[in-house]
């Protein structure tokens, strides 16, 4: 079958050019409406992105309902958009107990609350998995971020620290959840933090944004290939977390791989020019080329690094 | 463990009243964000909603993906509101065939192109079941029908047919997809015409509006609940499809019980007074009366008929 990126094209070309009041319509990290008005949708589906097995052993139902909403909320963020309302489509087995469908509902309350975006409505259906499917609406900033405006020229840089949450999943799935070392990287695989601040002030600055759910490389080829850019990344200039190599290592992962193909942090990857409000809140981590949408990995010599993994499919993984 | 209706009440409790701009929150068909934004999300749900042993008995994947989006998009009609956009997320089965895959996208592309709400962003996830979930985003007409408007003395309407849906539902099961009798009803279950101009319409004339999703009872005791009345039923007014008796006893169902809860007709059930627009658009059934939520069905001398079935709950039917 087809992979995920053909079936995404494939849609595109199937559902038609967006309306004229669209500015945007599919293949940005969301849709532009109106002049303001900033619309995704995300899903998150049990053993897809979480896992029963992982509870009491580092994380919980309400870690899964927060971390759903969240994602979609990233979405915004990477808009340069702030969030204004959720509606959020509950799938639940028939017998899953209460207990476990308030704290699903009472995390994704939390993620609405702490983002001011409150949840306004939803649908409530039962299905062999639990599947959290969280649409975000959001006010656009004075200009909307998008993926297609990176040029030849243009700096990269990301926010925060990129593979960090892969580890905190690989953790969990070796059940390391409250590991003091692996603890802090289970937290920020649990509860991702939108940078909706972050994506505000850039808006001003970057000429391109995305937010990291792929993966470093595979969210950076996307912005390649919405922008007609090649891009080339300094492999040591890639921000990682505290203990994020030890960590790796002891997981039996290549520390590098992780941080170029881990996806669910995030962070927002930004284009744009050597700039004070992109200096302030990212890091700079390899530049935009002429060419065609590609990415190349350089080593302290300059010299290119083969891809260890172009990221995280969610077609062609277990 | 709780049932659907327990569990939206609960869900309302923790995601707490809607925002200032929001008119209307949680509860009715849509929520409506701004002045003039509606927004609502609907799931389709493999084995739930629809079942991969109906397609070559008279259904196909075109058709489950067309009726997800038409079933969203009915609940903008019950607000009186024209879609203006939808978003659509997919969750699919990693081994299910491209040629699956595109026709539930051409279904929801169909759809959305009926109704003139193109398809502007949407989201792709694995899991083992084929669901459809529908964001539909509408523009409020000059008054907003709202399910918490009827007062006693109202008079009760409905478009259409109903029950009709159901029939075709349970001809598709028995494997009658193709026979001559069923084929309409099964036409009206996998083809809904969301009443989108008649919304539109009886928003000038009725006090308060729901679709029929659940069931003729089980809708009207949605707005009963909301609006704080009770209603009353003339069971020989209902108005049936023809054919209705007929496909009903050869299916081994009670004719009345399926037009009382047979669910997914997308029509429209109105309060509202004695006026020439609802007389345009719609069939007088009832009215609304005074006293606690609950509905009454009377036979052609005025006498109560005991209830067979309060109507479809996603969590205690099979």
């Amino acid at each position: 079958v087809a992979s995920e990126l053909e079936r995404i094209a494939r849609l595109r070309a199937l559902y038609g050019a967006p309306p004229g009041d669209a500015a945007i319509g599919i293949g940005d990290d969301a849709a532009v409406l109106a002049p303001d008005l900033v619309l995704t949708v995300d899903a998150a589906v049990e053993d897809v992105h979480f896992r029963r097995a992982w509870i009491g052993r580092g994380a919980s139902w309400g870690d899964f309902g927060r971390r759903a909403a969240l994602a979609a909320i990233s979405d915004l963020a990477a808009m340069g958009a702030q969030p204004r309302a959720l509606l959020s489509s509950l799938i639940v087995p028939p017998d899953l107990d209460d207990r476990a469908f308030d704290a699903i509902a009472l995390g994704i309350a939390e993620a609405a609350r702490a983002c001011g975006a409150p949840v306004i409505g939803g649908n409530l259906s039962r299905g062999d998995q639990v599947s959290i499917t969280t649409t975000a609406v959001g006010r656009a900033g004075a200009r909307v971020l998008r993926r297609d405006g990176a040029r030849p020229g243009d700096r990269l840089w990301v926010s925060g620290c990129v593979g960090a949450a892969a580890l905190g999943l690989a953790a969990l799935e070796a059940g390391l959840g409250f590991d003091p070392a692996a603890a802090p990287f289970v937290r920020r695989f649990l509860r991702p933090e939108p940078r909706l601040d972050l994506g505000s002030r850039a808006a001003a600055a970057a000429s391109a944004a995305i937010d990291v759910s792929d993966g470093l490389v595979r969210d950076l080829l996307h912005l390649c290939a919405a922008s007609g850019v090649g891009a080339e990344i300094e492999a040591a200039a890639i921000p990682l977390a505290e203990g994020h190599d030890a960590l790796a290592r002891r997981l039996g992962r290549d520390p590098l791989a992780v941080a170029l193909a881990g996806g669910e942090d995030y962070e927002l990857l930004l284009a744009g020019p050597e700039h004070p409000v992109l200096r302030a809140v990212a890091t700079p981590i390899g530049r935009v080329v002429a060419g065609p949408p590609g990415v190349t990995i350089l080593d302290a010599n300059g010299a290119a690094i083969a891809l260890p993994s172009a990221g995280y499919d969610h077609f062609s993984t277990g």
